[in-house]
């Protein structure tokens, strides 16, 4: 296993890192981004927030724009920041900015010629946290969080695997694909046109059945252009007061869909989530 | 005088606007970027930080990476970002990313083809602020700051109209560009061989013989690429130290010339800036 360093730029006292591996789930190289807080340097283990971003982004969105690495670095927290699909000129795309690559929607596909490369829902799941907690002085703490079609797949991996989180948030998540223009383009390529296998990529059909709980924060904007067509939360929200799962739903007045709204409330989301990782 | 809103984002209960206009100064319709914090919202004028950015950036740069956003809501402080140099087809370019366009570096260009465009000394410091005065709810009171090529920018035209500025700082600033090869190449395009007339654009030959003092805050990197060739603070701080400039310098161990850094110390600069702003 080659593990290159691509770059390394002190950050509130901590480091940010990108790097790139070779993904056996995926196929291809891929590259990831990570943010050690100062803690990380003092011989202790420290927590892991995994976030995950929308389409057309790679890892440097979110480290770039949401200013999350101060609150980060005073709760001593990493957070850690894949690309959004594997990547490649033997890797399957689409003319969409939709499909294809910055749009691997967090699924394992199972349709060509989708099914070669686009498996990001194990590579978020397994291999990346491995590969994480092999390399740096992070706990076996993780949260999840993401963007839109990240907020989309933190929540989907959250819920399928409550025992590896601690908690989850979004920010404008796609909340119910299997309804929502884009999810049903990019699940009838990846998954095919037998529906029956959307649902387990569903946050808000997983929410409405769910038995295990991990506490969860979402935050939309009500000035998204994305948000009665795409977004939905009022089936996210739905669907958790059928099952009473632990959901915080904030509409926020006045925000869109950029990161000038995620920059506006990651610090919430960053205290919401050290609540459940920071012992 | 037409004025175009291109982009409107809230962002930390204010507001992230795009503006295209026709400059006079640049011959060229031009940019701009202001952060209006919510006090400006409330019938109050707010006093106005200007930013000049770096080599090869737009007004989008600091807006999108700097994370100063958060304290200039709190502090009630309006930004504006210009763009970096003149823009578009007709306007005079070189094949560097280090001359021509994103490179305006804040002279007026005596030389040809660079004069008939590139003014970008008088825009800042006349044109601009006229226009952002006449349209919005901001007080005359202004301070200056920017990063390595607006670092310069923002000390040079603060030491030339210390009546018109509260204050001013700068990240990584190159400090004394008639002795170092980017200030080298550009002022000999835009101002010529003789090198008297670079003087008068020069941050430590100013400093040095400075009789009115705008408070000044610098703060440097110690792991930036560009500080020994480029940089230079070392001319800056001796300048001051001469005139007895209220210059404070921070060297930052481990820090490079990144946005990185500015994120990770903005809050110092809007905070000083506030002292001399806010009353």
């Amino acid at each position: 296993m080659t593990v290159e360093n691509i770059s390394v730029n002190k950050s509130f006292g901590g480091w940010h890192k990108q790097y790139s591996h070779h993904s056996k789930t995926l196929n291809c190289a891929m590259r990831f981004a990570i943010y050690l807080p100062p803690q990380a340097s003092n011989g202790k283990k420290v927590p892991v927030l995994y976030w995950l971003s929308g389409l057309t982004c790679t890892d440097e969105n979110f480290m770039q724009k949401a200013g999350a690495q101060r609150m980060a670095a005073e709760l001593g927290i990493a957070i850690v920041a894949p690309d959004t699909s594997p990547r490649g000129d033997d890797v399957a795309d689409d003319a969409g900015y939709d499909l294809g690559k910055g749009a691997g929607f967090y699924v394992n596909a199972t349709q060509a010629p989708w099914n070669r490369h686009y498996r990001m829902y194990d590579y978020v799941v397994n291999e990346l946290p491995e590969l994480i907690e092999s390399m740096f002085p992070v706990s076996d703490k993780r949260s999840i969080a993401g963007h839109s079609m990240g907020g989309h797949g933190a929540l989907v991996i959250a819920m399928r695997n409550p025992e590896a989180y601690q908690s989850v948030s979004a920010f404008s998540p796609i909340t119910n694909p299997v309804n929502c223009p884009w999810g049903k383009k990019a699940f009838t390529a990846y998954l095919g046109r037998d529906m029956t296998t959307w649902a387990e990529y569903d946050a808000s059909l997983l929410m409405r059945q769910a038995t295990e709980f991990v506490p969860a924060l979402v935050d939309q904007g009500e000035a998204d252009d994305f948000l009665i067509e795409q977004l939905k939360p009022e089936v996210l929200e739905a669907a958790a007061n059928v099952s009473g799962y632990p959901l915080t739903l904030n509409m926020q007045e006045g925000f869109d869909h950029s990161y000038y709204f995620i920059a506006s409330f990651i610090e919430n989301h960053l205290r919401f989530h050290a609540e459940h990782l920071v012992k």
